[in-house]
């Protein structure tokens, strides 16, 4: 397996600090606009690993808007699998360029949606990775596979839902992705600052897109933002979160391969980030239309929202200034397989002081990388295989989770899962 | 009286077309930065009024930040007056021309107040007005009027307050200032919109300052920002609004001049506007340091919260989309001159129907300007006169309160102004 990851970012840089403790693959191309980036990740493993393992990376640059750019690069370097780690804006020249130079493809994030025109809180548009799917035929004449929405959410709760169903329940009565944090950032006074672990920008283009929902007599709808909130009490010491209703993959990639009545994506923004987000929309701060704004050199042009993210700390630099744990999961309602109601919470907890002990890697960023790192595992040793367009519950979740559970020193990536079962404890 | 208006926007049109209704002058000089904006003012007049009024006026380019162009300009008209109706920011550079040119001068905010060192929301650092009180003498000496703070808010608030001093209570608790509207701006579909009546430049410096409060025991110290919210019942079917502590000229005049236990300010944002304040201030973009921006013609230096006024609707062009009034008032409570307990509210409406219809000025804007010329009618007939740093309480309250009431064909403004007696009410 040689590898074209697009991105050395947050996620693609901590993607090859991850990889850099495997073995399953031949070699990794690091690929970014910026060309210094991608040499600063491979200068990192060659700090910590040593010069051997770095060999095992090579740095290029790419052009990710491009897919003439991204297939010649994937070609030069006969990779076979392309790991798309940058901005969902740039999902169709990658995926169009990684199946021109005949390679796999894997992403963490499908082709944005576009609002329905005249009912936009009622009725879907263009959905998210409808222009993926809709080339799904190609990629299936082509013999490749094109593994979408494999990160941690969507990605990680795909594989939980698809164990759910295949070892838990008989009948699903909803597949519920619940994400929650007790993330706190501090200033080097010790107040505590408001500072997302995700980029703001594209925050707000999830959270102030009408939510989707699936039902099985509906199909897929949509409602207004911030709809159905929902104090879940998450594990791991992180407690009860408000969770609303957000834009998300997993309801576009579950119903088309698991049987549920309900399909449905909290996030848990808690109410001080849901009401910043909600007084952005109110002022027009969440525009991408430049306004016309004074500056020390006449005036000038920007967009309001790249403002906002202008003024708050890079997402990138605040590992070291936060505490807490991120939580990832799958909530899952319906008949166990003792005919018995039940409810599950399937979950992955990421405690932010062991990723940057680790992996100087902030941990929303490091658990979202941990998983397509074990995709193309399983994708290298054949526990996993496919052909076309395909979500990860498209596949096998047991090998998936007992990978990724297993110890080091077994194997795996150490990385144990949760499992609370919700009904007998109430 | 030859008057040289500084600043022809909002406050500053509305006080021309007040003043073509007038005669007491016999010339007023209509500056600004931007002269064609000056003009548009006359051209206003002339073509409501005839081109005989719009002749007692005439156009002037200024620039208001340098002291000696401000008094090369009076000196060139044979200026009495100098009106100042531009930022505070101004306030010096305005007040020390006008001085130098030995012409009277008329504010409407005062010189910026900077917070507490190390302890901003308990103590006062430099004091709104500190540095024109500072130059108290040379007005004194100089044989000159100052009357500062003579808009709607400080201005006739302080005249109500020397009102019930002199003619309502033998003894005064409280004098607060209360400030509430029922105004509402819709856009072309009839929807409701977030749209500030007066500038969020200015609405932010005030509102995020660290409250200032006057106690007879304690002299002036400050509270955190938004602090001791009250609902308070406005009249004029504007009924109750969430009024909370506001930095404000009225704290540091009235005690100048009057005799109460305590003095305050508070400003009836309501809930919505104190939580976008809260929202700005937390995310940064109440900042007026430059942060690096990506625009299209490359990166660039903005200051957010002028990007956040960028965003807004211009307040000066609501006025045809906004509908309900604007209340101006203090809130008087102590011991009246029959020496029972007494509780009244002394005010002003202005319902922007009519300030739109009268005036093509937006009532928040227009309450303003209408005071300053008020006290200019009663300096030129006489009824007020004084000299050195005064402000609007310094002078009987009569007269002023008489012009203003009176019929326009009894020679006055129009204006009735209310006294609700509370304790007798409830």
């Amino acid at each position: 397996m040689r590898i074209l990851l697009i991105g050395a970012g947050g996620v693609g840089g901590a993607i090859t600090k991850i990889a850099a403790r495997r073995s399953f693959y031949e070699h990794i191309v690091v690929s970014d606009y910026d060309l210094g980036r991608a040499e600063s990740a491979i200068a990192w493993i060659a700090d910590r690993h040593g010069a051997d393992v770095a060999a095992r990376f090579t740095a290029a640059r790419i052009d990710a808007s491009d897919p003439e750019a991204v297939a010649s690069v994937a070609r030069e370097h006969s990779v076979t699998h392309v790991m798309n780690a940058v901005e969902p804006k740039f999902v169709q020249s990658i995926f169009a360029g990684a199946l021109a130079a005949g390679a796999d493809y894997l992403d963490m994030a499908m082709s944005l949606s576009e609002p329905h025109g005249t009912d936009p809180h009622n009725l879907t548009g263009v959905k998210l990775g409808d222009d993926q799917f809709a080339q799904a035929g190609d990629w299936e004449a082509s013999g490749r596979l094109a593994l979408v929405g494999m990160g941690v959410e969507p990605g990680l709760s795909d594989v939980f839902a698809r164990y759910a169903s295949d070892h838990l329940f008989s009948e699903i009565d909803e597949l519920g992705t619940r994400d929650g944090a007790n993330l706190v950032v501090r200033d080097s006074d010790g107040n505590e600052i408001f500072a997302p672990s995700f980029s703001i920008w594209t925050t707000i283009e999830e959270c102030l897109n009408p939510p989707v929902i699936w039902e099985k007599d509906a199909g897929w709808f949509t409602t207004a933002p911030f709809s159905e909130p929902e104090v879940f009490d998450f594990p791991g010491g992180i407690g009860p979160v408000e969770c609303v209703n957000v834009e998300h993959e997993e309801v576009l990639l579950m119903p088309r391969w698991l049987d549920a009545k309900r399909v449905t994506f909290k996030y848990g923004l808690g109410a001080e980030f849901i009401n910043v987000l909600e007084t952005l929309h109110l002022l027009g701060l969440d525009s991408t239309t430049p306004v016309r704004v004074r500056s020390a050199n006449g005036p000038v042009e920007v967009a309001a929202r790249d403002v906002v993210a202008a003024s708050l700390p890079d997402p990138a630099t605040i590992g070291p200034l936060m505490t807490g744990k991120t939580c990832a999961g799958v909530w899952v309602t319906g008949t166990g397989i003792d005919e018995n109601p039940r409810e599950v919470y399937l979950y992955h907890v990421a405690d932010n002081e062991w990723t940057m002990a680790e992996y100087d890697s902030q941990c929303v960023v490091w658990q979202t990388a941990l998983n397509p790192v074990i995709a193309l595992e399983l994708l290298a040793s054949g526990a996993w295989s496919g052909v076309g367009v395909l979500g990860p519950e498209a596949f096998d979740a047991e090998p998936f989770l007992a990978l990724m559970a297993a110890s080091e020193s077994d194997g795996g990536y150490g990385q144990p899962w949760g499992l609370d079962d919700r009904l007998a404890a109430a």
